[in-house]
């Protein structure tokens, strides 16, 4: 009953917690060490840093940083205004691209100094976040050499936001952006969203959703968006919008949006002018077309080239970008629905604008549990792919489900696409290593939303954090990432730390198992995607059924994609053709990903098929018991009401976790015909009961779907 | 850039600031006068007490308050626990109600005592909350003697909040209740509210709109909305539903919902008894029936008394009350829509059970900047009546606009119905004195939403407490609940104080003046209702129109409601329909809401209508530029988060102000032919500009409507 607010850790700061440092002796340490600040900048980015370093030294030391520049034991400066005797002392930086910067402590001078210098502004914005960071993570600030750069150049969020605030996929609440009040309101959190992800590195934002609305494109939005845009870029942050394709129709001008058509084309090209008008930094266009009844190039008989290139145009003289959605999939096409993004795009390898990125989901169906890496990564080597990941949790719980997904992440590009020789990970064609790409980006669709903690449920503050650093540097562990957020947003006690970075990255191994276990995948239930539904069938479109995906039946279960069925792993080098077309060889993982085996085929356990699936969807329930487990231990270190909300949220885990376990294999013994295993409790309800459910309003769908 | 966390005065807890006493003196008697507490009570009710007593003595004290009864200095405990000795020097309290309390100041023995005592544990509650405001106040210790009961019974927020989360003409984001993750997700901010709602005696809650949804009247609803009974039990609130009349129908069990058929009775007291068994203490149901669509017993051919009685049947064996809504007016009827709520329900006066009240809202079209009260108040001598008041600002300038309702609301209870001889004031008819009611009701429209300070605009706070000041005796004044909310909330410093208890209780005028003055009314957009609309004509009725009800032409402006025109005058007591019968005599508030006058009427000020009508909606502009001027000069006493927003939604204030003034007078002057007076500045933009405004997804209207 005590205000959430009269606690430290508070769930509004994220990771930028700065309470007290209890720890005496470094507290003194950090304080004779930092007390004096020469800080060069003048301009809107150094106001930022300037309060960041007041808040945190207040808050993690108890003091007022002093900023003169008589005898600072802390630079922080550009590095063209730097000393030349102090540029000497630090590491390469020269090189190093736009955004990078040095943290060097410099021992050699009597009074012992920290230099935090970078090319820019920007740069050094980053170094100070690194630097308070150091101090949050408790680190030997006299140890202090960092060299540090970003290695994908658009580390974007996709907001999956609507114009009347509703989210799409959206587990949060609502949209923070409150559209209706800007220009003339700026809210705080739009201040504080950008301090976050700006000390993640995130330094772009797609503010609407990709099913877009061409009212966002109207003089009187540019002018709400310029405001945000205001807003961001002192924290280095642009703004994006998503273009809905048949805008020109739909805003009266035009009566075609074909995208050779003259008038379009000018049409485009006035809009951004219009837009770049407002906000000289703006970023781009992110465009679905043609895909889940999108309009698109393709309805005027265009191809994606077309459509991607002429918008390139329109924003190439103001260094604009634009992102195309590779997510494609027909209604007419009866191919394998894993294949078809590749088919379409593949052949448009090299024809994209220098200023176009091709946008790629991590899987090639839907930001599943688990989806094998999509197989276009690798396969257009003369276009920049940008990875999209899901933060929000469509697929794997929407709120309610702890689930660390930098491990997700860290598995997609850690797979080895062989398109390039052995080691050409998925990491290295994102990060543009393997071809040298101009052009690199990843974007993740974000899980962020009016809740007072941001994301909902507490945890979710970690897929954000995570993905941000995942697009600085791709082959950041996820393990380091576990650990730092629960540093920076908990406490650095390793009785804490230790037991909870395990279960972190068990997390995302439980929601695999508990859902979709083996390379099962897509058998959720309809439309708000929550709790099982592999009895679902009829849908407007076959590959929107779980049976599509399934395909069990009395001869046994699984998608056959070698080349006896749809072939999809044709689209893949041959290493891994070679070794999936084979289920002895194919990891269990994705072992009905590929291929369809009977109930009784003899797995590398020496069990079942049917038996480890029982051992898998047992497994995952027991995996949420051992969290809860975990989590009864850790009530010292937590403010008590995320110890108490992350109870009753785990609590629904373990009920949903059931629910997806029984509702599986009732459904699935149907063909089977086998018993279960010993270890599956007996059923109380039977499939009947679980098919039953209804979940009416439920969060992240459309009003018109209840 | 500094998180809105690190401040005093956080805009999340309400008026309940507990920021720590600065004036030492003061300080230091608190606390030698409040450290040792003898509390009796070990119930849920008890811990709530408890707690909340050791929030404020370790905000405002500073210190953590012992709980020991063996030399106590404050006493806290039910009368029929107390000692004889001491129960015999306080003020009487038998006579008073179940939720009453006395606080009292003993000194005669050697060591002081305060007593806080009632004859329930709610009555306890509420004299701590109390207690506790008496030193947010700053008031002596040592001459408390407070005898204090509430004069109305049910005191009741109604939450327009639909089961997705949205709320009709809500404008502080979206539904608290996040129905989708009870019963299993308590979230911390129910928790809140029902404190904040304790604090100031509201004792219950209506949580889902007037047009409402049947599914909320399923089990699994039933046990979500348990839950939440659960949590605001402890202090004192109980839970309501909205009842939508077709319910029998839609969950598909019976074919009709004729209030008169066996069936149907049956089947509500089944869903009466099945909610019971859950919650003990359910409220009952608000009833909006046959009214702008909504299902009802005329359906069927029935009254609405027959609907009434049929549902107070089904709750009166659990204690249960039905609130059903008077504001009806027909499709068909062609009569002033003002009139029609009178002429349906005066004569079902005495008709209805005892467990039913009318809720009538406090005028007679629709929540309008100002409305002379309602003519059914002082019409129903046999009828409880409940008052409908309006908090959240549908009319009001949404969530921008800084109004302060409280002064609305005493308006409306001050007015004379000399329904029962001089004196009869609306207040009195309310809280039953005038016919002794054993049942007596306020309901408020919340105004609460998922913004982090709950109520979007700061100021939008006020009036959510003011209501409940209101409820709990309605002959509170304005300027009380102003004083006492701005020290409560900021500061108690006069120099804060004193002025900004005359910009609150000037803001109401200036929002009549800048959009209806003179008794001017439903000239606003249509649809979300936000910014001027006097144009508007062709909707789907007549009387939703704007030309409707202010009648502009070239022979005046202003509906007549006298004899010669609707007579809607007739419904009020003689004294009244004599006064208002003569525009010589009706007061110039509520002029053209009775007259239809020509454009050169000469005012009581010797001025043309005209020209007051412009003079008035300049004075509105003028008073939110002097509140502007006032708020300039509160910055120091003020978060500088809110002080900041302020200034920003008073410019948008100002913005729309002058759009109401410049919209209208270009409007009314098509008509008047007259020039503006030398005050008006120039017009930059020409009536079809203002017409030409267009606010797609404007907040609190229904997602369809856009």
């Amino acid at each position: 009953m005590i205000s959430s607010l009269s606690f430290s850790q508070n769930p509004y700061d994220l990771w930028l917690q700065y309470d007290n440092i209890e720890e005496q002796h470094i507290l003194e340490t950090y304080k004779n060490q930092v007390s004096n600040i020469y800080l060069s900048l003048n301009s809107a980015t150094g106001t930022v840093i300037k309060e960041e370093i007041q808040k945190a030294f207040k808050g993690l030391l108890g003091i007022e940083p002093k900023f003169d520049s008589k005898t600072p034991n802390i630079i922080i400066s550009t590095l063209d205004k730097l000393d030349p005797s102090l540029q000497k002392k630090l590491p390469e930086i020269s090189k190093m691209n736009d955004e990078a910067y040095v943290i060097q402590y410099i021992s050699d001078s009597k009074d012992a100094q920290i230099i935090i210098s970078a090319i820019t502004e920007k740069g050094l914005l980053y170094g100070v976040f690194n630097f308070i960071k150091q101090m949050q993570l408790r680190n030997d600030l006299s140890k202090l050499s960092i060299s540090d750069s970003p290695k994908i150049q658009k580390r974007l969020l996709n907001h999956w936001d609507n114009l009347d605030r509703s989210v799409e996929r959206g587990y949060a609440g609502f949209s923070i952006w409150d559209w209706y009040l800007l220009p003339e309101l700026i809210k705080q959190e739009y201040i504080d969203y950008a301090r976050a992800n700006a000390s993640i590195g995130i330094n772009g934002t797609v503010l609407t959703n990709v099913n877009s609305n061409a009212l966002v494109l109207s003089p009187r939005y540019i002018q709400k968006l310029k405001a945000l845009a205001d807003v961001f870029r002192p924290y280095g942050i642009q703004v994006y919008l998503t273009a809905r394709f048949s805008a020109p129709i739909e805003t009266g001008d035009l009566e075609t949006a074909d995208p050779l058509n003259a008038e379009v084309k000018q049409w485009w090209k006035n809009k951004a002018d219009e837009i770049y008008a407002a906000i000289p930094d703006f970023g781009g266009f992110l465009v679905k077309a043609n895909s889940e009844g999108q309009p698109g190039p393709n309805n005027y008989g265009r191809s994606h080239v077309d459509g991607a290139n002429m918008l390139a145009e329109a924003v190439a003289p103001h260094n604009g970008i634009i992102m195309w959605r590779a997510f494609v999939y027909s209604e007419e096409k009866p191919e394998d629905r894993a294949k078809q993004a590749y088919s379409e795009f593949k052949p448009f390898d090299g024809k994209f604008k220098d200023n176009v990125l091709v946008q790629v989901k991590n899987g090639a169906i839907d930001f599943q549990p688990r989806e094998p890496f999509h197989p276009l990564f690798g396969a257009m080597p003369n276009t920049p792919l940008m990875m999209e990941f899901q933060i929000t949790q469509e697929y794997l719980g929407g709120m309610s489900h702890l689930v660390f997904l930098p491990q997700l992440f860290e598995e997609v590009l850690e797979e080895d696409t062989y398109t390039q020789g052995k080691g050409s990970t998925v990491a290295k064609i994102i990060d543009g290593q393997l071809s040298n790409k101009k052009l690199t980006g990843m974007a993740g669709v974000a899980n962020i939303g009016t809740a007072k903690n941001w994301t909902g449920h507490p945890f979710g503050q970690a897929n954000w954090y995570g993905f941000g650093r995942l697009a600085w540097d791709p082959e950041t562990s996820a393990k380091t990432i576990a650990q730092d957020w629960l540093k920076m947003t908990f406490t650095n006690d390793s009785d804490f730390v230790d037991p909870m970075t395990r279960l972190l990255l068990e997390s995302r191994e439980a929601v695999v198992n508990y859902m979709t276990p083996l390379g099962l995948h897509h058998i959720m239930a309809a439309n708000h995607h929550q709790g099982p539904g592999p009895w679902v069938k009829d849908m407007p479109r076959p590959d929107w059924t779980s049976v599509y995906y399934h395909k069990a039946a009395a001869d046994g279960i699984g998608f056959d994609r070698t080349s006896s069925g749809s072939n999809a792993l044709e689209q893949y080098a041959p290493e891994i053709q070679k070794k999936y077309s084979d289920p002895a060889t194919t990891p269990d993982k994705y072992l009905l990903w590929f291929h369809h085996l009977p109930w009784d085929y003899k797995m590398k356990s020496g069990k079942t098929l049917w038996y480890e699936i029982a051992a898998h969807y047992q497994k995952g329930v027991e995996q949420v018991e051992g969290m809860q487990k975990t989590w009864q231990k850790m009530q010292k270190y937590v403010n008590p009401q995320v110890f108490e909300k992350t109870n009753m949220l785990l609590n629904i885990q373990l009920k949903e976790a059931k629910q997806w376990r029984n509702a599986c294999l009732l459904y699935f013994q149907q063909f089977s015909k086998m018993d279960f295993p010993d270890f599956i409790p007996e059923m109380t309800k039977d499939l009947n009961y679980y098919k039953s459910l209804k979940l009416p309003y439920a969060p992240g769908i459309s009003p018109s779907w209840n």
